[in-house]
């Protein structure tokens, strides 16, 4: 930022600044609403939501809860299976990891870790090298979504979770959407390959995806009707089983769910992104 | 502990009480050695050594180095592999996490998930029901030999891990071997598969195991000089095969790397623990 010189433009720039800060605690407040609402906060606290916004998120990231990072930690190792919500003594621990830094410099570090496979690999001339991404939480967050569901304290509604994608407007994870565009730009063919709904979401998702850049993939494969009622293992294995058969490579494969990366043909290498606020079986 | 009546028996208690104390600091001062004597740190704060050595721990658990906790968390997740040591500015963190309690509560955590997906099955009469232990870092704890090793900043030296295995102290990792014993109690076969060479380390292991608590189990699988030079993937996948042809049903499999779980005939479930001091390929 340049401090400008003229007294007049200084005005100006302390007002804009001012602005920058006021939109900054707003954002930040908008993110912690979720827990000032929730049950486990006794009443009588909620008319210090502000101060308190800030304190909880310092202490999650400080890790002061001993067990939540265990079950964290459990849930990325894939320890923990087929929980339905978290704990509700991790809303705040949860709610500060993905608001308050760590969960972005997580990702960010995993997909450093990807750049540094890709730099081992060279795609051939015959196009047939292949990345899949899964979609949600992966190129597409929900964190907007999942703040207003505790961050995953209030078990999945399928009615509303619909609702919310309809909407289409669900931000790009960043560095997800660099590694995207580095691929497609070195040669990949990049495959989406999502469990939404084709019919009842085909369109919203594939805005959406426009919408926040994810442009130049080969194909956004999303669950037609003959796969529906299946597992995710089950149901990916599957599509990956037709790209191989196709004659596609899998180098790279990337979800946020151990599902995405599980059962047959998952590729040469997976990376798995966090998400501490669901599980899909 | 019981506070006695009689001034004599007081003294004595005191006496006591000081003597633990003495007994836990040395034990503290003896496991941060590593860092104090570590190239990063400055020689002018040597002299600070007992302070410091607290004030390290507490640094740690709270988790205050965010890159420490990305790299630690990609570790377990799998997305971080083929590394030789531990990044030097993770020292600290790594040290915190091994020695300050989180380490063993996240194992506790992870032991009490294969507790629950215990209750959910139940061996067959035809004794087949089996399961598989990893050995180091698993059922026995080799954190003094790695504290030593700046709890990963070295490299491995297989020289000196040769000569700290044939001395047979590494420790049992309990709730570990609370779950071995469990396991063997309600009719599982337990075997225990490492790839520590079996002739120069077959005794001392059996030992260590043994004066540990380890027994019961089926079989202890060493590697023999036919898969010397194997990955440990490769190697551990082949002994896997030839116990499911001999007819066993290999429900869980436990171990610190991700290498002890991955490859064919895995297991219905796999439950990886923490190490982020070394990885094994």
């Amino acid at each position: 930022m340049v401090v400008p010189s003229s007294s007049k433009a200084m005005a100006a720039w302390k007002k804009e600044t001012l602005m920058m800060m006021m939109i900054m605690t707003l954002f930040i407040l908008m993110l912690t609403k979720g827990v000032t609402e929730a049950k486990g906060v006794p009443k009588n606290r909620k008319h210090h939501s502000k101060s308190r916004a800030l304190t909880i998120i310092n202490e999650s990231i400080s890790g002061g809860e001993p067990y939540c990072l265990s079950w964290r930690m459990a849930v990325e190792a894939n320890n923990m299976r087929g929980w339905r919500t978290i704990p509700t003594q991790c809303l705040r621990h949860v709610q500060g990891y993905m608001v308050g830094g760590q969960y972005y410099r997580d990702i960010s570090l995993i997909i450093d870790q990807a750049y540094a496979y890709l730099d081992g690999i060279d795609p051939l001339a015959d196009a047939m090298d292949a990345w899949i991404f899964d979609v949600d939480d992966t190129c597409l967050s929900n964190l907007f979504y999942y703040r207003v569901k505790r961050f995953g304290c209030d078990p999945y509604n399928p009615t509303e979770f619909k609702t919310w994608a309809l909407r289409g407007e669900s931000p790009a994870i960043q560095p997800v959407l660099r590694l995207f565009n580095k691929l497609i730009e070195v040669g990949y063919k990049v495959f989406l390959v999502t469990g939404r709904d084709e019919e009842a979401l085909g369109d919203a998702t594939l805005d959406n995806l426009v919408n926040q850049g994810f442009v130049g993939f080969e194909r956004l494969i999303m669950r037609s009707a003959k796969y529906r009622g299946q597992s995710a293992i089950t149901y990916k294995s599957e599509i990956r089983r037709q790209l191989v058969e196709q004659g596609y490579r899998i180098w790279g494969n990337i979800g946020d769910q151990w599902s995405d990366l599980q059962g047959n043909f998952t590729g040469d290498r997976t990376f798995k992104l966090p998400n501490p606020m669901y599980f899909v079986p």
